[in-house]
Order: structure tokens, then sequence, then C-alpha cells
């Protein structure tokens, strides 16, 4: 079986109507006129979210982005409208580079316990507000041995289109849950073995290489808050260790993507 | 002596052209219509330029960031031109959050003897040419403990506005220098000492760990190129050893910046 490939021509055909007016499309089910699909961008992105659990009903995209795919769309039997760049533009109202978007609804969320089962390594975030770093973090998780983020209080939409394009598609293969009850929910990663590792700018904090020498047959679940304002005090001291990045003196503290990868790192240097 | 505090009402004020169309008047010196000014934004990054090698001779900005940076523009003989918030958004062009700019005129680049001459550690960059990634590398030098930054070929210009702003000012105070034979430079770089590390997503180099440990006690230059094609085969060839990050099998290469940053961490870990 090849790909379901139907040509379309007209930008106002129905059938497009996942793709329409794409900035607006993966506004969050619970917002006014929100529909809350995930939209995948671009050959690389498209190929992750057919190996993920956001199955795609629908794709739309160019004769050369096919022919990209076509190993992927093999036995995929939601349909690839084929369309030219102009009518694609005409449709998602503005022109795309990556030339072929994938539209997927939003399955169950899964639960804090799925995600964390099997996992040595997770990075819980509080306040992590901005699409961009959120897709940061997930593509740092993929590529430094991170099993699995939580979400605490405050934190964007990691299925919004932007952090699944910054995330390179990892948003949707890193497994996710959201805290239920924040931050009281920190006592299920404990009861699991987890060691809450909160990161903070404090000079009197442990470093990450001290921190983590100890823990090195332990689970570790690293804490990151919003940049600025970092970690609530309360979710603080529901941590097992405060842990601090070596900076030099007089800079303000690194991005929050930036820091929970060098937190990742630590964590995975000695298994490279 | 106090601020040199200057009321000004009317957007077509001609002292106020250095900030006029701000989208436009940081465009390299050497490019059609560009100007070369040096621009900050916001409180934070106008404190740094003001601490920096690159003097601002006019500022912009509304009274309350006036009064925020008091303390900073005692005895600063540039004028602070105070406007309203709308005025500001006549001149500049569009509404800017963080109220306050400052202008500098570009002065003289450092040498790469000079930006080398003291230094312990230095980042070499080759065909980074996205401002975000320049700003981020900028940011991270700073944070982590890199003495200076050299441009070999192909890179994009640190001074650019949002290269500045990515970096929080610090492409203002990290030094920097362009390379004027690349990559024949880089013997510059070994005859002062330097040990040349090459980062490369390559499974068969040295991890950090390993290519930093042996070499604790020596002048350590890190060469990142840009994200896609990294660095390219010639300078690769001009290094002292290739060098990885432990990645989860199955990923992308992380971040130009991130690789960066790791690699300082790993450099600065044991200093903290």
């Amino acid at each position: 079986m090849t790909a379901n490939v139907i040509d379309v021509d007209d930008p106002h055909d129905p059938r497009l109507d996942d793709f329409r007016d794409l900035n607006s499309v993966d506004r969050r089910p619970d917002l006014p006129s929100g529909r809350g699909l995930v939209i995948a961008e671009g050959v690389l992105v498209v190929q992750r979210m057919l190996a993920s659990r956001f199955t795609p009903h629908a794709m739309l995209g160019t004769e050369r982005r096919l022919a990209e795919l076509s190993a992927d769309l093999d036995g995929v039997a939601a349909p690839y409208y084929r369309a030219s760049a102009e009518v694609m533009a005409d449709v998602i109202g503005f022109h795309l580079n990556r030339g072929v978007l994938a539209a997927a609804r939003r399955p169950e969320m899964l639960t804090l316990e799925e995600v964390i089962d099997g996992a040595r390594t997770i990075a819980v975030l509080e306040g992590v507000n901005d699409h961009e770093n959120l897709g940061s973090i997930f593509r740092n998780a993929a590529g430094l041995a991170v099993d699995a983020v939580i979400f605490g209080a405050g934190c964007a939409d990691p299925l919004y289109r932007r952090a699944v394009r910054v995330s390179m598609g990892h948003a949707l293969l890193v497994p996710f849950a959201r805290a239920q009850n924040w931050p009281q929910d920190l006592n299920i990663l404990r009861d699991n073995g987890f060691e809450i590792i909160a990161m903070t700018p404090d000079p009197r904090a442990l470093t990450l290489a001290e921190a983590l020498d100890v823990r090195r047959d332990h689970r570790v679940a690293f804490m990151v808050g919003a940049e600025g304002p970092g970690l609530t005090e309360t979710v603080m001291r529901a941590s097992d260790a405060r842990v601090r990045i070596p900076m030099s003196r007089g800079t303000d503290s690194l991005n929050v993507a930036t820091a929970a990868a060098l937190a990742f790192y630590e964590r995975a240097r000695d298994n490279g």
C-alpha cells in the first residue's frame, strides 16, 4: 500500500479546513474558538508525528515534500492533500517554507503515573510559559536522555504549533503529563523513588556535579522555573536538594532551556 | 553631576534621528543605507552598554526608565531624551515594551591578538549566521566563564539589535574579534598555546569530559559550526581534537548555542 494522495487545487476545498488560518487552529480547545489541533510542520517533524501517539488524520503538502516522505507514508491511511505552494499559502494564510503540514486531534492526556513508569530521569517545569523555551526543553530532553516531562502550575501548552516546531517534533515523542495537584503531586514522584532537585541561582546551593555525584543510582527529577522569578519558594521547600550551575559572577541566570540542558548533560555525561 | 535629561514631545525632532525607524538603523555600515549603529534596549542592556566600550551617544526613554537608570546615568554626558511611550512609538515605528533605548557608534574592531590576551577559554564560531543563536552564545559565554569569541567565516553580525538583545547585553561586554584569514588564523591561537577543540556529532569523537579532563591546565578554544552543516571539514582538520556531546540515539544534534553552553559548562564545572 502506498500513500493516500489526493490532489487539490481549490483553496476553498472544505477538506482543507483543518489547515485554514493556521495561526489559530492550534489554539487550545478550552479557549474560545480553540480547536486544539496539533500541527506538525516540515518533513522531519511530520516524520516524528507519524512515529508518535499523535496520529495525523490529514496532511497538506507539495509534491516535493511528498517525495521526501514517501517511505514514511507507506501504509498510512490519512490523506495527503497534494497542492501547489500557492494553494497552500492561500489556505493557511501565509507562505510556509517547510512545504508540508500534518494535523492530529489531541488524544487523551497521559497520567503522571504513566509517564514516570520506567523513567530514570525526568524534568518538572513550573511557570514555563514561553512556547519557545518549552520547545527547546523537549528538544534538549530528547537529546540528553530525559525520559519524561511533568508540568506543574503556570506552564504553556507544549502542543502549540511553535512549541512543536522548536522542539523539532520531540514534544510529540517525549512523554509528558500535567500534575493534577501542584505541588502536592511531587509526593507521587518521591513515593516512586525520585530525588527532587530544584534548580536555583542561589550561590549557597550545591553545584550540579556535587548533587548528582551522590545520586548516580537514584531516579532524579530536575525542577526548573520560569526565567526571572524561578521556582516558587513553596516548590523549593518541597525539593530534596537545591542545586546551582557554577556561574561567572555578575551575570544573570541562563535561559531556562539552557539551564535545563546543563542539568540533563551532567546527569548523562558519565553514560556517554 | 546628574543625568543630561532633555524633554522631547515632537516625534519629528531631528535629535531623535538615530532612533528613527529602529528596524533599520542597526543595518551593517557596509550594506546599502546601513548606518551600523549599536542599539541597546531595556534597562539591563542599557546598563551593560554603559559599562562597555560601546559608549552611547544618545538615549531615548520614558520617565519611568530614567528613574530606574538614575544611578547608572550619574555623570554620563550623553543626552537622555525623555519622551512619552506614544512619542517613542512614533519615532521608532512600533511600541517598545522595554521603554528605553541607547545608541552607540561602532568603535574600531578589536584584533584577535587583543581579545585572546590573558584568555583561558575562548569560543570560535564558523557559519553561525542566526542572530538569536549568536546572542545566546554570548549570553552563555558570559555566564559560563568564556573570555572571548572569535568569528571565522560566515557568521552574522553580533552587534545587530536582535543579537544584542538576546545576549542580554553580553555581546557588548564579552570581547570578540574577526579572523582576518580563515582558517589560517587558527595558527595564531595554536601559537599562543590554545588547544583547538572542534565540536561534532560524530560518534567516533571523544566525549567532552574525556577531551577536557586531559586539558585542565591548557588554554582551550571551542569551535562550533552552524546547526545542520556543522564545521567545514577543512576546519575540522585544523583542530587538535574532535569532541562530541554524549547524545541519545535517534536524535539530531542540539541547537548550536546549547551545544556551546554544554562545552563551556564542562570546562567550568570543576571551578565552581
